[in-house]
């Protein structure tokens, strides 16, 4: 097992990563089009291709969650100490703002903001459930049947998921709270992160539950072995 | 093999968020551009990346049809009983409208709607018999050569099927009974259903009767065993 | 071996769809939008992901050249008898009209019409030019290094031609035959197919030519075998 | 070892065709819309394809550094004797100008041009620093835990970096030397090079150190070898 300084790093630097990604082409696409669908386009598309690349190169070091949900998740599987999941969740925090940090600095703009974009009401908490839910389900299915294949499938159900729920899926809560620090297209108000945070963990608990009964017994269709 | 609770609740729940995928993914379309290709550009690849994702997580459990079209190809391959693509065909209606109610519920529309989008007529059944053929050859013709690579390959014929068809391409039932029930950017009037529905199903078959040719008798070119 | 019957009604299949994409795509974005741009990308969206799933599942029958520059270039390697080349050029001739009698037919406009697109100059034929060379090369490098990710190559080499190449790529005699019979997005003048096959054939060539030297003696760096 | 010969074609050939899409997919994009956000999404699209392209095609033959950045990399590695890597880089930059020049010919604009275009500040250097960081990041983990996919890795990195950044990620001193050449959409002013590929080098040689430190001891978590 690769020692925790270096499981550590890897997740702050993934989560880092990843919210730069999030937060900077945000930025880049507001100020190329007025195009509100475009910029949410070019969000997706730089998002999804980042994480199909952090969990590729990441995962084998740490198992690339950059995702406090995702931490909670293999922490009830009993799949990591309740004490390793504690310190995933601070690097994924810490990383995570340290990313908003990195794009602003890259863009020029003052590094720490507040945001003042309203995320909050039952129908974006909703979305927030969905989206947790559906990712661990992702997660879970994909680990049981085709793990080489999980990097792809996280990139892909985001790429809809930014779509397909109504608060374009955050589904992370320290990508969240990285978040309510830019007031720019991908921010959230600060006030609104603990409707969302509970929403997401609720969403993956769901998830998880879900998934331990539909995966419980030892399946195997004619199908799998061939997977 | 799996037991028949496991197998339907994976075929209702992949339909189910398929469709909130189409359905979702239309709404969030609509209300960000005015642009009408940029919206089918989006509805294209979010449902493309779902497609990819539920077919790989859920095919070990139930095959992931999600479709009757292709749940009556495989029973008259003799691959599923008829009692089984039946209860098939049931979970993935009643998943597929549970989809559409989710969406409309992340988006805090009514949550059953009637749509009044009028897709009707010769070349709007064409559409729907091609897009219907072209995804079985695509899925027998994967399953014949390289199983590994079926999610991929119908995510990508969707995509392309989107644009290459005058009716975006439905090719499936379930999918467009649910989406008889969404009066946004996917819907489709119910009285349009049965065209449709006949033109698909019509598709479906001829594309099992010319790969049951094309593939019939073993087929062992030199580039075969090692793609 | 697969039988010849079979071989050509795969080339023309899978040609006809290949063309039934480029044309209907390019309908549906120009009935959908004014942004030319997003026209185009829809097209080379399309295009490419049916490129991708063809070449996979109809490339164990015929070898999916669906392109008469490809199967002269196989037919000069000595891997097609020259008489098999001329039916496969054949099959894919008819089946690229049918392909666009097809889009036409879906898309409710007049199935064969003459195309006024004026595509001629030395820039152009520069254009397809390159777009066959660089295809020629990316097919013969791929088959000898990862024949597997050759569906791939294929159809993210045209992603990028269709937007680096002046001419859009179509790299392709017997696609270009059949765009000449639509007066829409995707169409080139009838008069206009002389030079742009002519320069297809000659980059083609020399495609081949340069590859037989840069792959010609056995190449056996450390990466290869893991690749 | 493949011979040197063809090591440096295939460098020249590749960083060419790379730079003539990039350089090509803007004059197109330019042409085409009015949107300069669509323009970068073609420009990210096209280039982000080639490259997958080339690094698997090319890659066996010669690695697909088409870098001088990454040559220095796997110098410093010791994995490429010095004079080699002066050898390629000489060879990715004039095979890069050659690309511009051939992208010009294509398009039927100057051959030569001198970019106007101002790219510097600090702002700037920080995003080609980071771009490059995180290419050599990428490049590395890769390599050491799944080799097969670094082509994939490195497509979607400069995908998302195209956005993330406020430079859109040159990442590579050819490249920009290259770029420095055409006065269209993805030019650079000659002026500006020297702070874009300093940045660069150390960008990347912060990259090799810090994976010097992370993969340093033979990580061996639980999921490496079935990745």
């Amino acid at each position: 097992m690769t020692d925790l300084a270096r499981r550590l790093t890897a997740e702050a630097l993934g989560t880092g990563l990843l919210v730069a990604t999030v937060v900077g082409s945000g930025i880049m696409a507001q100020s190329l089009t007025t195009d509100i669908a475009l910029m949410l386009l070019a969000n997706t598309l730089a998002t999804a291709a980042m994480l199909m690349v952090l969990i590729t190169t990441l995962g084998p070091i740490s198992g690339a969650h950059f995702n406090p949900a995702v931490s909670l998740v293999f922490m009830l599987r009993r799949e990591l100490a309740p004490r390793d999941a504690a310190v995933y969740g601070g690097a994924q925090i810490l990383g995570g703002i340290a990313g908003t940090v990195l794009a602003h600095a890259m863009f020029a703009v003052p590094l720490l903001q507040a945001s003042t974009k309203i995320r909050t009401g039952g129908a974006q908490w909703l979305s927030e459930g969905v989206a947790a839910f559906g990712l661990i389900v992702v997660i879970l299915a994909g680990l049981r049947f085709q793990r080489s294949a999980v990097p792809w499938l996280v990139g892909l159900y985001i790429t809809a998921a930014y779509w397909f729920t109504a608060s374009t899926s955050f589904a992370n809560p320290a990508v969240a709270i990285a978040r309510a620090f830019t007031d720019t297209f991908s921010g959230i108000r600060p006030l609104d992160l603990p409707g969302f945070i509970i929403a997401q963990l609720v969403g993956a608990v769901l998830g998880l539950a879900l998934m331990g009964w539909l995966l419980g017994n030892k399946t195997s269709p004619a199908t799998e072995t061939s997977r």
